[in-house]
């Protein structure tokens, strides 16, 4: 094993590079991981505008498929050697956090109005990759409590197919998973983005029967057909919230998932739902969000708003892997280019601009 | 039975008399309820206001103690002389929203935002008590689906004791109910008003071992102590988030239970919650809500955020009444006050000036 | 409308006949309905045997698709000549037990041990027709909590189409929505009769991605493929609790539907059961059941153990013609044969007998 | 620190005696703990006399209240000389078991029924402490996954106050959490032993408002009454399921829960429950259990049976110790007695038969 390895790492806003890197050592709970594949998210375009402030010289990307190059001395249930992924999201199993249903949260804290206003608010820390701690656009990664996080891929799938499950499949099954979706329910996906394109297939996955897709781009409508969605509508061609009611004579949704992160989605969310509905949000939302009076019944729709961060663990990415195995869904044609590690800022901007149709972009380091 | 009877109406804004009007005639599933007791609601007093517009004439009030009149055709399981409470919320058990589980919202509609803006919904329609068809403060209230709706009283209950069943009782412990408690929580109470007083009780039933009830009078926060609470905190006196923050060594509250409906104390049971953690809304807001982005996480904290309805139906009562039977629960100190019938008007003054004291006043046709 | 109807009605032990009886008045809330398709089930065959006891004379049968000849004169939300079919299982949903979140057992009742042993039970009085009031076998069927129960059968859905909506599907459903489960797991389900197959494709629809479809006869098996089975075994040829355990590397089935109600296929339920899983009971039990104590991990196995009787309701109903409209689920394979009425006695023959590769007969009147 | 300590082992079936033991080295993830408190459970006493089959020279016991002697070097959080317990079974957060919701479940495991019959199971594999590893009957107890486990006894808690936590509390609690108690409910527990006794406590934290508790020992139905019960019946003198019925008036119990293990407390919690109702047991049976049909509905009861082994972990034991700081629960009636740890096989013969009023031993090393 060299010494040093190339990772992409954040300079300065507007920048980020390939640089050398030393390659880190491995603590008792630990895992070393050799990358094979990994790719670029929509926070990580955050961090690279500077809108998102990570440290600078920080390892960016938090999307890891590999090899065990090196196990900590600590770690039991795996051989070096062993395909694996990781969750976006790395929690502390043994941390209060976790055991009180929330490993996402572990690591995040509150602190009071008073101090400094929202900066204040941490609510992100089960993420650390990319974020904490250096992330997964380099030759390795070191992965914290290794025995609890690495998931082994099954023989027979590709990189590129389990690529998106330690984040975008992830979020998007989330957003399914906390819609409260019964069989033969009505559920309307906000935004067919590649998170909301895995809302959609996780809807179909959950007994909804009547999937309404929305977006403003006809080809991502398209793919969410695949995907599952029942009806799409495109909401530079008509009002959404109108065709929604009309499409459900006047019920509203069951569920309105937002997979977007604006006002508008969230508040379409909400004047299509049901009473009694579920709204469940997977946007990062980039200012306070306003709950309009009349959908919101004044506060006695009976509505639940239900938020989440991309579960991890070793158990959810091999769940994520067994509905790939399965043929239930397939997400091959989120990943729409493939770029050397070396060739990433050109992969984010190509990205970043939403070209030649990208949705996803394997990196291969 | 007389031919006419005494019912107080809504004249206009401002003006709510006592007048004579016929007794109603009962249908095949109604059942005619001689009210003993009754009470005023905050909501009665928006609608005296005429901030909650409802139709000139109408009886208003919500909140039946009685014994039953007259029986429908096809009501079956009661016998007329029989001591019965009906919930605020009368719903239509046959309806699809009550069979959808959320019986409250049986009629309620929306409509798309293009037509008439927040107006055009209408979520609080299982409400039909003094909102929708006459009320209780009068000497007779015709229930509709009684068969549903009425629920026997147990010997050796006073009309006193069952008195803040229909609404009052059912709201706040669905505010705790919605809460997701599990046993050992921290949870925050915030308003206590008669349904904050009565969130208090239900946290405490639900296995809350930190009540923290807040308001800006102490003699309410002397009321929560014996409803449960286990820290007071006065916000006229303190930060009340900083105080919680302090209490709960950082972590932040597991649930926070909104009682009251404004900006302000939505906005503290947000910041004091956990990462992961329910905030549970009781509130009627009148004005559009704020999510502030910090506390909010930009929608990636786990938060989970409930609104709910006053739950209503015969098993709700029942269950309501046997909390009261049990002395688990003693609401007597809610019920201050008593008037007749006649001198409603007098009461709606001394209710809505909080004068002496009052938390809730039994009203006697 | 003539006075009197075509009936299949138990006589005595092995004798169910065509007669001619008077078509019932139509009381305030129940509807009268001119059956078009009705079908034969399981338990009728009971009936047939004299092993489930019913009154003589009782009209039997309780899968109803038809026309609203008459409606009672407080139904609302429903016109006379409309198609509609009613769930198999007819519940009062005024009464406590549906209020109480269980309407398929209102009117059950419990019996001290002392009395009459096991007869003083009655658990399954929410089913009513060709139990405990006339059935469906016949011309016309009267309704009783008629705006309950009553669905409407969208246009462009054929008898066919939805007459297993009202008890197969109903209950082969439950036993998926029962056996919690989540994107990801494998499911066994034991035994693939009409029932079992409806349980194989609800559990498909609730995101199982593993299914294994378990019988001893491999036509069903074939239509198990077809309803979303992922795998087949069949117990004839090889031991299926030792399979399940090699195809899922001794880990264990996350859930077990049992679809038959023996003995043996409740304990294979078990024995293939990951320690913590569920074991969703569909089966009608004829005696005593045994759990074995190694398996059940001495009543340390975080076991849970859910059992089912068919839900009703015009929404349930509604949900399901939804699955059926969206053609997620194509139920046609299960109608495998038609009989007129009058020929009801060889159709019972032919179902009871399982020849012919019989699934499901279409009666018609 | 010595080098050698003293420890209760199982010598042979009727023999456990207390030997010189080395004292362990410390693993990166553990900890050592110095006992200052522990205690005899039912378990221990199968052990004793031969009928749960442990290593022979395998220190017992599985309740440590102690004082951190030596953290493992990537135990997290902690530091030597904190005061702290951990639980009974002590899970590997980071197993597949644990994030699948089931942590005491982790190192379970099936076995064909073709191999080696019911002997082929283990499930309750999370349980470590004096069954797979030495447990806490001894000065010093090595606590594997230290982080996750250890959790800090908040000051002002005394020893005997925090002794129930580790299992009998948890297990008793875990009853009442897994019998989906509602507020208002009427939840029958069926034997008063310490278990039964912490379960009676905890339906009354989980909002029953009316508990039945049942025993056959008067003066074990009179601390049921301190921990919460409504009512006690002694089974030596009255038919409990004919009282139970009468008391709810035919309506059963909307959950019961069993707390012995036996055939016939099984079969009464069952007899007892409403159609609809949930039966928890925590029991551990010995030998297999039978169903009887009539009170299951012969399978169509929408009966729910729960079983449980004790949850683990420090999240437990904090929310626990919260319970008990609260002054909700006082759980110092349930320790009964004192004893040196050399003075074990008295003590052991003191608890095996019931002596003196006996409930728990505190054990002091």
């Amino acid at each position: 094993m060299p010494a040093m390895m190339k990772a992409a790492v954040f300079v300065e806003p507007g920048r980020i590079e390939v640089v050398d890197k030393p390659i880190p050592d491995v603590g008792p709970n630990d895992a070393l991981i050799r990358i094979t594949t990994t790719t670029i998210c929509g926070t990580d375009v955050h961090i690279l505008k500077g809108e998102y402030p990570v440290e600078k010289g920080l390892t960016v990307g938090h999307e890891p498929v590999g090899v065990i190059e090196k196990l900590g001395s600590a770690v039991k249930g795996y051989r070096e050697g062993q395909r694996v992924i990781a969750g976006a999201i790395c929690p502390n199993f043994n941390s209060y956090a976790a055991q009180d249903g929330v490993p996402s949260q572990d690591g995040s804290y509150l602190a009071a109005s008073g101090r400094c206003g929202c900066h204040g608010y941490k609510l992100t820390a089960g993420w650390r990759f990319g974020n904490l701690i250096d992330g997964t656009q380099a030759e390795y990664v070191l992965v914290p409590d290794a025995e609890g996080n690495l998931a082994p891929v099954p023989d027979g799938l590709s990189d590129e197919q389990v690529l998106m499950c330690p984040d975008i499949m992830s979020t998007g099954f989330v957003g399914a998973e906390n819609a409260n979706i019964r069989i033969g329910d009505t559920v309307a996906v906000i935004a067919q983005g590649p998170i909301g394109l895995c809302a959609t297939a996780g809807a179909r996955l959950k007994g909804a029967t009547t999937i309404i897709a929305i977006d403003g781009n006809d080809e991502r409508l398209a793919v969410a057909k695949r995907m599952g969605a029942d009806v799409t509508l495109n909401f530079r061609k008509l009002d959404v919230v109108e065709e929604v009611l009309k499409l459900t004579g006047g019920r509203g949704v069951d569920s309105a998932i937002e997979a977007l992160g604006l006002q508008t989605t969230f508040e379409q969310a909400l004047r299509m739902l049901k009473p009694g509905g579920t709204l469940s949000s997977l946007g990062v939302y980039s200012e306070d969000l306003r709950i309009p009076l009349g959908p919101f019944g004044a506060g006695l729709g009976d509505h639940k708003i239900n938020t989440a961060l991309c579960p991890g663990g070793k158990e959810r990415m091999r769940r994520l892997m067994a509905v790939i195995e399965s043929g239930r869904v397939d997400l091959s044609p989120l990943v729409t280019h493939t770029r050397k590690l070396e060739d990433i800022a050109e992969a984010y901007d190509l990205f970043m601009h939403q070209r030649d149709g990208v949705l996803k972009i394997a990196i291969k380091p």
